[in-house]
């Protein structure tokens, strides 16, 4: 369904950015998991707004409540629901957005769905629907450390328009990530990357850019044959964040340029643990984890809300143009970091569940 | 679930590459649809190895017979079974495969999640499983053609490793594309593809590339918000396509070196009808589809299983080398065309329907 | 999954009879369908303790707060929240329960599945866990009223123990039914149920009986073959309702006592409409509503909860004596009403939307 | 969906009457399970026609053969099917019913939802679906085999009309009930059930009866809060088997004639084991088993092809009559004891792997 998604570990989101508020109800995850709302509130304010001077100045505390599932301290097993409510909501600076579809933004497609639509911030198709994702995630979190304790996951901003960071999978940590506001993994490239932000905001334009993300301590034999590989799993939960326009796996659309030879992983033995040299298949093969980092790369595409003229047309289908007010992000890559691991979380949450249902256990040696 | 695709139009899917047969099973088709084995053998024959001499040799007719679900020439609304039996299966060319793990295959993941695995041939990681997906797209383009007779789906080849093809959106044919055995889109580069494959492959190795694919005649209000996105469905589908690596729609990954500027489609109006400028946003806005052509590209790794030896481990976890034999494809590109195709339908179908139920029209003008 | 229901039109409920309160998220229902928190303010107060002096004195005024969805009082065809606050939570009247399983309860049962429980109240258990699934299906009705504008759905008390309501299906309405506070179809028995009751509740005891409810203006068509049978759906969704025992159909039970000759409803033709001059088949036929009134029964047993002293054994798993507290319904017929209504609503919206997606119209004549 | 079953044991089936068979693909089967066609034979050849003197003459050997998921006598954890050819369809016995709708048959609801009908047979409402049941729960048998070595399902025929049997659930065995071809637990009933069989049957009528069902050996903790509780679970699963009217569970409708002070089941100790002195609740408390035996029962109406001639209207919608011709059972119950066993199977195999999946272990003590 629409904002349902997760199989074992299921969660259903609702909320729009003007409105009594958004959250998510969390069904399957296990009893006994300890959970508090500092946990859940930790991951918020990694999303929120209004954190940096590089991302949108809406001022949401985006405080969280627990309304139900939890009983000192600890899971119950039963449904989870978390609130966040919305309290800067200007529908003021979308009076325009009632008349007029923004380009590259839902407004006209939502219309074309539903035959109408919630003009006054993005509805549906705001980031902020993305604070149930992270709150659900926060939890799924907590399932993992449980489960697989050693699982880690790391994401970074890869790229701001062509501007690269170079970060070495082997060393980065989230300390690095986290010192800097624009959470690249490569602190060098930090001012750079601040800079072109606020010089393409001071400019009324936006970018974009890639996020790398990995994840290690995965343990071999997560995701499905065919349909629900897991690479799939993610592929689509990542195209879900809004603003995505691409997802690639190990060695990525760059893989179709080398030879089979060059290509593969061969495996080797490392104590008695199964290894591969390489890994060109980013800890996937055949859509199942193999037990090696999973890697992958999002690209993320310029905001499509802009402080400049835009040339649209209006709900009366008449030409017309626009200029984008409100407060909205230059470049969404810092705050898509947390966006990513949620996404991530959410997946491997679910995909451990399912093996451990139908398998039993959760590694196989 | 694991085999089992799709939320009104529901297909599930089984079969090994060795054993009975391969099928599928489709729950939720509309009834009165008219339905032969020869629409399903068309598209059956187009995935089949051997059509070609740059193509694996197995010899498989793949004759489909439909066991359930249809009357006189129409689907009957209830669930429809289609069956093709294997028939030059030759487990004795994997014999080898007992053993030794294929590198960048799923022997190794299948049997971390299981325990154990098929060694027969890939199992449910085959080419040949993709049969079942190939006949109920089959299926959901007969029903597709009833409720949207101006949709077209059309997948080619854009590129061989490093050789690209140049295509022009607006006047590439299914004739063009079918006219040459790589299923380019681009007849000047045919040849060249051919002679690359043919030298790959003769020199036991194996090479891979970009499938690109658009859609003509979409209704704009196909994909859900928030998790649904017609983008998040797309992902999913292609990347569990055997052998992807990537996906990006519209721009993609090109689209974040450019400036929110540059990359936002500015609508117009044409007639009646919203139009935009450009289409970066590949046909999808806030996960909608938008009316313009959909497109996107996947990109596919060069073939796991090469004729030379590789380093690999055994079963028994001890370093060994296996070389590959049976009959394998160099380069999955032209084959891979029609699995593409078959995806997208299969996710259009079942958005198609998923609307029809929920807003009762399938567009909005 | 657990607190997930429906298919097409999907609600995903939470909330424990302690704690920050109960609610439900809806996914899948249609856009622009008129909706305002009194329509379901309606549907809860009708379910509401403290209603009338024969229901469980507990006082909540239940008052729903719709926290997204709906835009300028339609709903926008997103997920819509409604979240009902708990006021007037007593947990110091369940302190015994933290140490005594309740026998009947789901006490034990809860402890044995996850490891432990809320004791405060019946956790998921208790009756407050329907306000969710009464406030989705005050919006199910809203968007029924507007497929089906004749579709009337009415439960009442068929029996308490063993008084038994005379009630004649072709004239009944739902103001005879409100018009008392048993919610019984003959108001001859009126007063002696509710002496009933009261007589019951004063020896510390509690008492059960049987809904009866038909739907008249049912649309042919409903309802899907095999596992989606619309009686099978019925049944869950009547079985999912605390302390039910028991659901029949048409002729039920007692319909195992004729020969098909007796029981077999025969065609026949009223002006260009289908009916059937007898109805044992409850207006389901082989899974599929036939147009006639649906009918059915269900049995809900005493209520668990008594003010005697009974044996039972204590977590620390020893034998225990416990006396109820806390303020319960000595009956939860009258109560049990719109509950059996409002499943019946989500089955019937569910099925609604599925039919349209599948087959295109609602009925076919 | 309409053919598709169970959530992390899912079961999709399909098949007609007529046309080139039946049978199952089961997704989310446990690697590792033994498994054989003899095993699935053995349930198949219980549920067969032609079986016995008391049942429909139809000659159907219904042998299965497994397409997927098994390798080396052992299932692969990837999605099974299995296939029953039809053989002996009689198509010109129908014709009749081509024109005549079967009064309380599916004839007329298939063809007011779906708008045709394939009139050869029952289409998906002949009791030949329930073959793809049975096939894939005789797989579930063997995977709750593995997981629960103790647990045991046992139904028998527990009336046929008015003739009731006599049964002590304590020590009643699959080898009395096999016994006799009523498949009843009462061996002084046999003799009197077979003869009222023949009889009806003899007079071109038919007739109906109950079927009990015990679960013995069932952990304690299976089921789930609200929606997905055991009994609203069995009791779809049994609303779906053709020919149902009814389920109750535990003490069901003569339950509601008891006050809660005799119904509760109060809990006693007996070693270290939770035990209840009485069992009305059936086993399933707050919708989740509490280690007592599951009870319940199902009842099945009077068939409805009957070979008398009965008042109609035809696909012309003009009043008519038919009388039955073909091979029918005039008692279904006989071969509704299998049915039975079988959906119980399913919805535990689920629900026990739904445990798992979510809390680890099956059971808490």
């Amino acid at each position: 369904m629409s904002s349902i998604f997760g199989q074992a570990y299921r969660i259903a989101t609702w909320g729009e950015s003007h409105g009594g508020g958004v959250g998510v109800m969390i069904d399957g995850c296990p009893a006994g998991i300890p959970l508090s709302e500092e946990m859940i509130q930790f991951e918020l304010d990694r999303r929120r707004p209004g954190q940096s001077e590089i991302v949108t100045p809406r001022k949401e505390a985006d405080v969280c409540e627990i309304l139900s599932g939890t009983f000192q301290g600890v899971t119950l097993g039963t449904s989870i629901a978390i609130l966040v409510r919305n309290k800067d909501a200007r529908p003021a600076a979308y009076e325009e957005m009632a008349v007029n579809y923004r380009p590259s933004h839902a407004d006209y497609t939502y219309e074309a769905k539903y035959g109408l639509r919630n003009w006054q911030g993005g509805g549906r198709a705001s980031a902020r629907e993305t604070i149930g994702r992270v709150a659900a995630a926060a939890v799924a979190q907590q399932v993992i450390k449980t489960l697989c304790p050693d699982l880690e996951v790391l994401a970074w901003v890869k790229s701001i328009q062509d501007l690269n960071a170079s970060v070495d999978h082997s060393t980065i940590t989230k300390e690095q990530i986290e010192s800097n506001i624009v959470r690249t993994g490569d602190t060098a490239m930090v001012d750079t990357m601040i800079d072109r932000i606020k010089e393409v905001r001071g400019d009324g334009n936006s970018i974009g850019g890639v996020v790398e993300c990995i994840v290690r301590g995965c343990p071999a034999g997560l995701g499905a044959p065919v349909f629900d590989k897991l690479d799939a799993e993610l592929a689509k939960a990542m195209l879900s964040i809004p603003a995505t326009k691409g997802f690639e796996v190990g060695s990525g659309f760059s893989g179709t340029l080398q030879t089979g030879r060059e290509h593969n992983d061969a495996f080797y033995m490392e104590g008695d643990r199964v290894r591969t040299k390489t890994n060109n298949s980013g800890g996937i093969q055949g859509g199942i984890s193999n037990g090696e980092n999973l890697i992958f790369r999002v690209a993320f595409k310029p905001t499509a809300t802009i402080m400049s003229e835009q040339d649209t047309v209006n709900s009366d289908k008449e030409d017309s143009t626009l200029k984008g007010r409100g407060r909205h992000d230059a470049c969404v890559l810092p705050r898509a970091v947390p966006m990513v691991e949620a996404m991530v979380n959410l997946v491997l949450c679910d995909h451990l569940l399912r093996q451990r249902g139908q398998n039993g256990k959760i590694t196989f040696k």
